[in-house]
């Protein structure tokens, strides 16, 4: 990984004109490689162009989970062109409520502390805390997509997957005792490290994918996204 | 170029929060390399999730031009890094009108028959027809980008830079008789081939570049886009 991943955001641009419910099924084909991931976003008030990451911090008005699906098979593809995803990042969605910064007590620093909580067909998938080893605050995140526009009141700005290290080293399933994953792919990251290839598959038809997150007194912060998928042929 | 770029369209992600209007100045920094890149966009209807090019085709309501500008200074670093434009890829203009396909005679088999006027500081660029040497017709650009998503209506997908070779090879500034460039990289990239170095500047602050299409009576088709340069120091 080069050093400057440390020091210069990698962002993307996704698709803003059709999201998927919070319960609407996934759509998708077998051989697509479907895969969920949990995210923070943010919606922002107006940005405009150039603004530091004190101003864009404070742009905030709503904080909410995500759901950025990712088509690992069309990934490959689409990276090796070098102009980005498009087919590989389809239609997202978001948690079915958003909630102002000032209303939540694990937001600090422009991060959100807290368990995003992902559960693949019932069982526990993920676990990790949103708070931890988030690389750029939402403050830098937001400043580098204003760097050479203005954005318009509504803008969303997703976190990237949440993830938690072990010991500065990758972390464990959370049938093994770990923080888990938010996505399947780090899964198979892992399983591939460890075993030499792949043990879980990506989504299938039927599996069921829910994110939530709960405050101190278990109570649901933002909802829950449950979606299906849903495969059809080709 | 990898043989599949005559195949397999390749398409990269904008924003579309906030845009310029066509009388708007383009901001910037001397080192961006601001450049403008005239361009036939179309607005869609809702197109559904796999549509074929036809029915992608007949989603189109409208046609309008656009200066989809550029940063080039900032290209080479985002490209490094893998995931497309963001930053290098600001707002763009539209031209002040859009007209629906049945009104243009221009409009072939999804693509604009008709010469794109460039002019940069009252001086004619660029004269390329937009129906030639476009790869893609816009049916199969949409097409594309439904692939594995819905789109919503008033999406806009942009030709790409219109440009013309002559006699299968570079084509040849206005000032020497050919159909000249519709953006200052290209002009630079016939320089560089030519005399191992280009000698056109990127857009320099106060720099007005026009853009228009007339119709067989030299009636303004959908009014000028005209876009002065203005750059503020970091």
């Amino acid at each position: 990984m080069p050093e400057s991943f440390w020091t210069d955001p990698l962002m993307y641009q996704g698709g803003s004109d059709s999201f998927l419910s919070p319960g609407d099924d996934i759509p998708g084909q077998p051989d697509w490689g479907v895969d969920f991931e949990g995210e923070i976003a943010v919606i922002t008030a107006a940005v405009p162009m150039g603004a530091s990451r004190d101003e864009a911090l404070s742009a905030i008005r709503f904080v909410m989970l995500c759901n950025d699906v990712s088509l690992r098979g069309l990934i490959p593809g689409e990276l090796a062109k070098g102009f980005g995803f498009v087919q590989s990042k389809p239609a997202c969605s978001f948690s079915p409520v958003a909630v102002s910064p000032d209303a939540l007590p694990g937001w600090r620093d422009g991060r959100l502390q807290g368990v995003l909580k992902v559960d693949l067909n019932g069982e526990p998938f993920g676990r990790a805390d949103a708070g931890i080893d988030m690389t750029f605050d939402f403050g830098t995140l937001i400043a580098h997509a204003a760097r050479t526009r203005d954005l318009a009141a509504g803008t969303i700005i997703g976190s990237g997957t949440v993830s938690n290290k072990l010991d500065g080293g990758p972390g464990k399933p959370v049938s093994d005792g770990g923080a888990g994953y938010s996505c399947i792919a780090e899964q198979r990251m892992i399983e591939t490290i460890e075993a030499g290839a792949p043990a879980t598959p990506f989504l299938q038809h039927g599996d069921n994918v829910r994110m939530w997150m709960e405050d101190s007194e278990g109570q649901s912060i933002f909802g829950t996204i449950e979606q299906k998928a849903r495969m059809t042929q080709p």
